[in-house]
């Protein structure tokens, strides 16, 4: 099988290293040799182990090269790199790739377009490294109907979350996320990995396959992980959980909840116990129960690794017409608001520390028929205090009125803050 | 596709109840219905999803039928499953089986017919239900070099090590397995799963597969677990270790460990937190670095969904022949023998409670090389002690003869405990 690596920066250096280290088990297993026949990249120049192959700036010419079987699509962005894949595609070539954003905002357009020329467009690197989790979901679990999926599919945010929340020290997000830069573990511009974008882009993938639906990226909710606070942490080790930005995606009843967001996870849960820059996710189902994998959610092993195992898979499967894109139902569940989704809810008020408060804010929370798992009041210096509380499972549409009526109370200062509970 | 289902037990029970309620999914997913064509058991009455299908006592009449495409062997056993799964191939006819005895032991003949004959033999069900580590060994890590693989895969004893290391509580092996039983988490004669053959069988598959070696089942080392006591669960935990039954398949240079025992786990370490009848298994490659997997590793649901999805994988693959067959090195590896492995060892060991005797011990220790990493002595009736210690790694036949040696020593009573640490 022939090869053209396009792009060449950190994924696409981690399968040439893994083409050229591995090239005798690649071969022994997947009964034929992948050869690299061009690499293809505007910037240069090019790092170890893409040296000494042949080189072009011209993306496009690799598309029509009768030497190359397949393209890998490594350049990521939504504009370029769509435009190379639909080329190949038409050109009768199948393509890996591991560009979430592409898969999750115009996959089902792509997936259309290798069905309709015969070809394969194959995307286990797109999501969480080297976790295999598109085949488990998409193979293993063919079989069993899924409840829902929860996981930790942002290394960068997975590893501020852990920093933040290690004891005896408080530090604030800006400070721990100067550090994840320095250490390489969050990129110059982390916008996408903060603020849940990234996230919602490999929910996007996750959601539509376990439930057979579009990729609807555009109807994800997405909530980052900015406004988390250092005494957030302190509070959520006192109640008994951990705090983990997770990707749900969730059957409720006849519709799906689809949401990228901070939460509270109980200590005793695996996905709590997944730290660093770390993946994690589990998957429960009828007939599995909860089967979970984790493992490292990027770089150039990991997700070179996914890369090389699709190209194999290529070669192994002799494949009908499309039989990589997601199977769709005919008919699209509807993705709920995140104001019609149920959870318990960890609030902080901070308020003024004088009689009745206590008693004022509960007041208000039964007046909405929100019931309390867990309270804790911490006085703080001026007069003030803290109140942190965990209430029962309720609509998120509830604790939202119930909060915005909270912020009206003159005993309460500032904003309150709220994050779900997994 | 049709297919026959040979044997009526939990798992042919939880085929069909999954083929039942997930059809509509299955059809979706795989593009093709799965019908049963006919149940085949010596067994009857047949249980409520297994009714209503044709059935014979005849097994071996199913492989002549032109109405059935592949055969689901679900049986047990090495002799009726392995002359049925033979005439099968031979008839051309692929076949899904749950067997892991049957494959850790005949396996490599039957992937050979298998292949003469053009068709597939399937068994992601024979190791940890619902766990998809033959798919993850075979397809996602096809491009990596595994360095080893270390799993929890007998959900019996790793019931029974629970229950023994809860806090609070000093059971014997005796009484938990007894409890074991009657919760129907283990079986009435429970001997393969307490003492290791079972998770050999599994570990053998495994080790196989991620090293491209034959099945080589006869040169697992094989420890169980029914000489742990009370105490040893309290000496781990006072040290920071949990006990748990590990299959561990190991590259160490050109050689393999391929063996199977109780081990002292770090409590941090992911294993350690997999608990009950749950497995999970952890598999280190120079590509991806740690990928683990975890769930229920037996059961109705579990194993029967692993079935289904080796049948929904036979229709989505147009298979070339053979290519379900382990792969095989042309020259396998040398499998070490347990004296020539290496790692840390726990040793309690019971002694007169008088002067010099925590010397000597350590003065044998010291003899053979042997470093100490934690000690403790713990002082009990009738002017005995307990010393428990861990060791820095070390070769296995070292520690044996230090353990020999010590045990001749006259302040030392009965034999010394001895236990690997991960």
């Amino acid at each position: 099988m022939k090869i053209a690596i396009c792009g060449a920066g950190t994924v696409g250096t981690g399968v040439a290293q893994i083409l050229h280290d591995n090239a005798d088990l690649i071969s022994l297993r997947g009964g034929e040799d992948i050869e690299i026949a061009v690499v293809a990249s505007r910037r240069r120049p090019l790092d170890g182990p893409l040296q000494g192959y042949e080189f072009t700036s011209d993306l496009s010419s690799v598309c029509e090269r009768s030497d190359v079987d397949v393209i890998v699509e490594l350049m990521g962005g939504t504009t370029d790199a769509k435009r190379l894949i639909e080329q190949a595609l038409k050109a009768g070539k199948s393509v890996v790739t591991a560009n979430k954003a592409l898969i999750a905002e115009h996959g089902d357009a792509l997936f259309d377009l290798a069905a309709e020329h015969k070809v394969s467009l194959k995307f286990e690197a797109a999501v969480a490294g080297s976790i295999p989790i598109i085949k488990v979901l998409r193979e293993s679990l063919a079989g069993a109907r899924i409840d829902w999926i929860a996981g930790i599919i942002n290394g960068t945010a997975n590893f501020i979350l852990t920093e933040m929340a290690s004891e005896g020290v408080s530090r604030s997000f800006e400070a721990v996320l100067a550090e994840a830069q320095s250490l390489g573990y969050a990129e110059a511009d982390p916008t996408f990995d903060i603020d849940g974008t990234d996230a919602a882009h490999k929910l996007t993938i996750l959601g539509a396959l376990a439930f057979n639906q579009p990729l609807r990226f555009d109807q994800v909710h997405i909530e980052g992980i900015t406004e988390i606070e250092p005494s957030d942490f302190k509070f959520a080790r006192a109640f008994g959980y951990r705090i983990k930005h997770l990707g749900v995606a969730r059957l409720l009843g006849a519709s799906l909840e689809m949401a990228v967001y901070p939460c509270f996870v109980a200590t005793s849960a695996i996905l709590s116990g997944i730290d660093g820059v770390l993946n994690g996710v589990l998957v429960s189902s009828d007939a599995a129960g909860e089967t979970f994998c984790s493992g490292a959610g990027a770089g150039a092993g990991p997700t070179g690794n996914a890369v090389v195992a699709d190209l194999i898979d290529l070669h192994r499967q002799v494949l009908g017409p499309g039989s990589d894109a997601l199977t769709r139902n005919d008919q699209p569940l509807k993705v709920l608001r995140p104001e019609e989704t149920k959870a318990g809810f960890y609030l902080r008020i901070t308020v003024e520390d004088r009689p009745g408060v206590m008693s004022a804010i509960t007041t208000v929370l039964a007046d909405f028929g929100i019931s309390l798992d867990k309270i804790l009041q911490e006085d703080a210096a001026n007069h003030c205090a803290t109140v942190a509380l965990v209430t029962d499972p309720i609509l998120q549409g509830v604790v939202e009125q119930a909060v915005a009526e909270l912020e009206q109370h003159d005993a309460v200062l500032g904003k309150i803050q709220k994050i779900r509970v997994f």
